[in-house]
């Protein structure tokens, strides 16, 4: 099936290389296509790394075998196919990802436990070693590519390539911090189908910045949602090189912690709003704002509730400011929560306060709103100081017609 | 939007009349419509009452003055309105549902407390007070009606009338059950937008009527759904006029209990049942078992995570055996799971067992059987004793054309 590149795509950003980090991309062919699908990151000597991974209980072995690497806080290699998740496929999964760590380890003279594999595509079919083995052969022949050749190479269904780029000052010096990131469907919080790969040359001690990771994930995935659907392969890292020269960050005492901070943040914030703008069938960005929570975690909560509700989602679709159906996902979200508080808006124009229709709502502007790409619902609940963002698109006949349209 | 009859539906069954409870419906004329819309059915003195009602935290004042009336047990009638749920209607809805008990009340010569009603159909606007007191009138002077028209006249958008029977022998008297049901969209367990009543001749004490509901809501309609979202205005009552000439059942050692109870869980599964086969846009009835889970609570959860997974819902309805979707649905639901000991089988033929692909698994027959319109799933997850069935329906382009072609 020939996919259209979304409505609500974005041209991928100029960024620039990271120092310490090499890559390459390569045709393992774990497909019957003619692209690149292996993708082959080299990282300097002393690379810091942290990852977030899928909270499933049927995670796959790269998964297993990453999220307990990851706690030794250093990377030499990452490897990502597509095409193959590799998921579900109990011992013989696990045999191809150790084959693959074992061949870049051989390769490059480092620790086993210093390559990350990432896997992507369909479920219950074993990774076949020799077209990985071959694969990461024709890779480490291959000329150093950019990062827009590498954002294609992670991608499956994914309908353009996403990438996000900022700077940080520590002190004097500056650094970059460059992120790919692939992913359309089974999006929800706890990262679904997702990989993203976040390349810095700051200097960044791993437990901090594992630490700074996951702060930015629940600021950013964990706030998006196409599907509420949840893979079994989701994962986001990031390296940080060390090639800037500044002191290292140990933790919020270091100076340019921060700034490193607010810039991963962003980072992060970019990449998951791209995974919401590829999102299956979209044509519409919805912006979810939620205030007067109990908290912020129930701020999300009920703003996920919100994303998530196909009612919702269908009725943006049609545009159809059909605020009924917000109170429905107010009310099922199971939050603190009072009816005749609640407030909602769409466009910053409010269709209903304290419980009631606003007397003399004036359709016509809402109506403009909803007829644009970028939609905005503001919640407010009104009984206390919690909020949060959350982003997600509209359901549409596009999403039924890549998931039940086309066998798998 | 003129709505087909959904291809899953069932003809309306043959059912006895109820000794004690009298069925009128009348024109209320809630929308510019030419049908019944207004349900009054008038329960003999003495009558027992119990209710489930939607755990929604923006309930309806219909649910709010139900929940709390229904704790005295006993009932002198009940009164649906379709067309208008009066939901999200702060105090001007409350003043309707309290004007309509009070004509009922005056007109029966009965408490207040003991009127029930409940609304359904568009939410934040005020149930029109002139229109249902004409309807109300109008409902007195009617000739009594049966059950069909009864299950007409509370549909909104369902595409078939929706009813179920059964008897119980307590000791050589037969008791009769007859339930009807409205309900196509916004499913989920905690019930949505979904009214159903059960009138009974036998004589039971309301709170054991109410333990006796509570039992069989929990495996029945807590076990569908359509697409996740949960209604603020969910009932399901059960009136027991006792009118036949047996001992009251007080409890379970009252004899007749088990077949009583038996009798109304059979009731309640098949009137849930009739709610998915209406489910907006369905074209497939999914039943999804799910074994060998931590505990049966647990295997209701799993079981409702793969019901309400729109990747799993999309590929049944592309007629899909895409067994990973179960696996990814499985491992969100966030219960006690272990991948390789996972098994899952499509009409009855394992695709996946123990964690891997079955080696030589035939494709045709599991084919074959989701061309048809029955699909059975099962899930052995190989970790305890835990079971249960939940029921879904899939995802299609019509329930989008529905939800987002149309305004609301």
């Amino acid at each position: 099936m020939d996919l259209k590149t979304s409505p609500l795509a974005r041209p991928f950003p100029e960024m620039p290389p990271i120092a310490g980090a090499t890559l390459r991309v390569a045709r393992a062919r774990y497909k019957t296509w003619d692209r690149c699908d292996l993708t082959f990151v080299e990282l300097a000597q002393g690379t810091s790394v942290a990852g977030v991974f899928t909270k499933s209980l049927c995670a796959s072995s790269e998964v297993e075998l990453g999220r307990e690497a990851v706690k030794a806080g250093s990377a030499s290699a990452l490897i990502v196919n597509a095409g193959n998740s590799n998921a579900f496929t109990g011992w013989r999964g696990r045999e191809a990802v150790e084959a693959i760590q074992k061949q870049v380890s051989d390769t490059l003279g480092c620790a086993i436990t210093e390559v990350f594999v990432s896997s992507t595509g369909v479920i219950g079919v074993p990774l076949p070693i020799d077209k990985a083995r071959a694969g990461i052969a024709a890779a480490i022949e291959a000329a150093p590519c950019g990062w827009e050749d590498a954002a294609n190479a992670i991608n499956t269904t994914d309908t353009f390539a996403k990438g996000a780029h900022a700077s940080a000052m520590i002190g004097d010096i500056r650094v970059e911090l460059c992120g790919i990131i692939k992913g359309s469907g089974m999006i929800a919080p706890d990262m679904a189908t997702m990989l993203g790969y976040i390349f810095t040359d700051a200097n960044v001690a791993p437990a901090f910045l594992q630490e700074l990771l996951g702060r930015a994930n629940a600021a950013t995935f964990s706030c998006i949602t196409v599907d509420g659907d949840t893979s079994t392969s989701d994962t986001v890292m990031v390296f940080a090189t060390g090639k800037a020269d500044h002191a290292r960050i140990e933790g919020w005492d270091s100076p340019g912690a921060d700034a490193f901070a607010a810039a991963l943040n962003d980072v992060c914030r970019m990449l998951a709003q791209l995974v919401v703008r590829d999102g299956e069938g979209a044509t519409k960005f919805i912006t979810i704002r939620v205030s007067g929570a109990a908290s912020d975690e129930s701020a999300r909560r009920v703003g996920l509730s919100i994303a998530n509700s196909p009612l919702v989602k269908t009725a943006i679709a049609g545009e159809d400011a059909n605020w009924g159906r917000v109170v429905m996902a107010v009310g099922k979200a199971g939050e603190p929560a009072d009816r005749d508080r609640l407030s909602i808006a769409f466009g910053g124009v409010w269709t209903a306060k304290n419980g009631l229709p606003v007397d003399g709502y004036d359709e016509a502007p809402v109506a403009e709103h909803l007829k644009g790409q970028e939609i905005d619902i503001t919640v407010d609940l009104g009984i206390g100081d919690g909020k949060a963002t959350v982003w997600t698109c509209d359901l549409t006949h596009g999403y039924i017609a890549i998931n039940a349209d086309y066998r798998s």
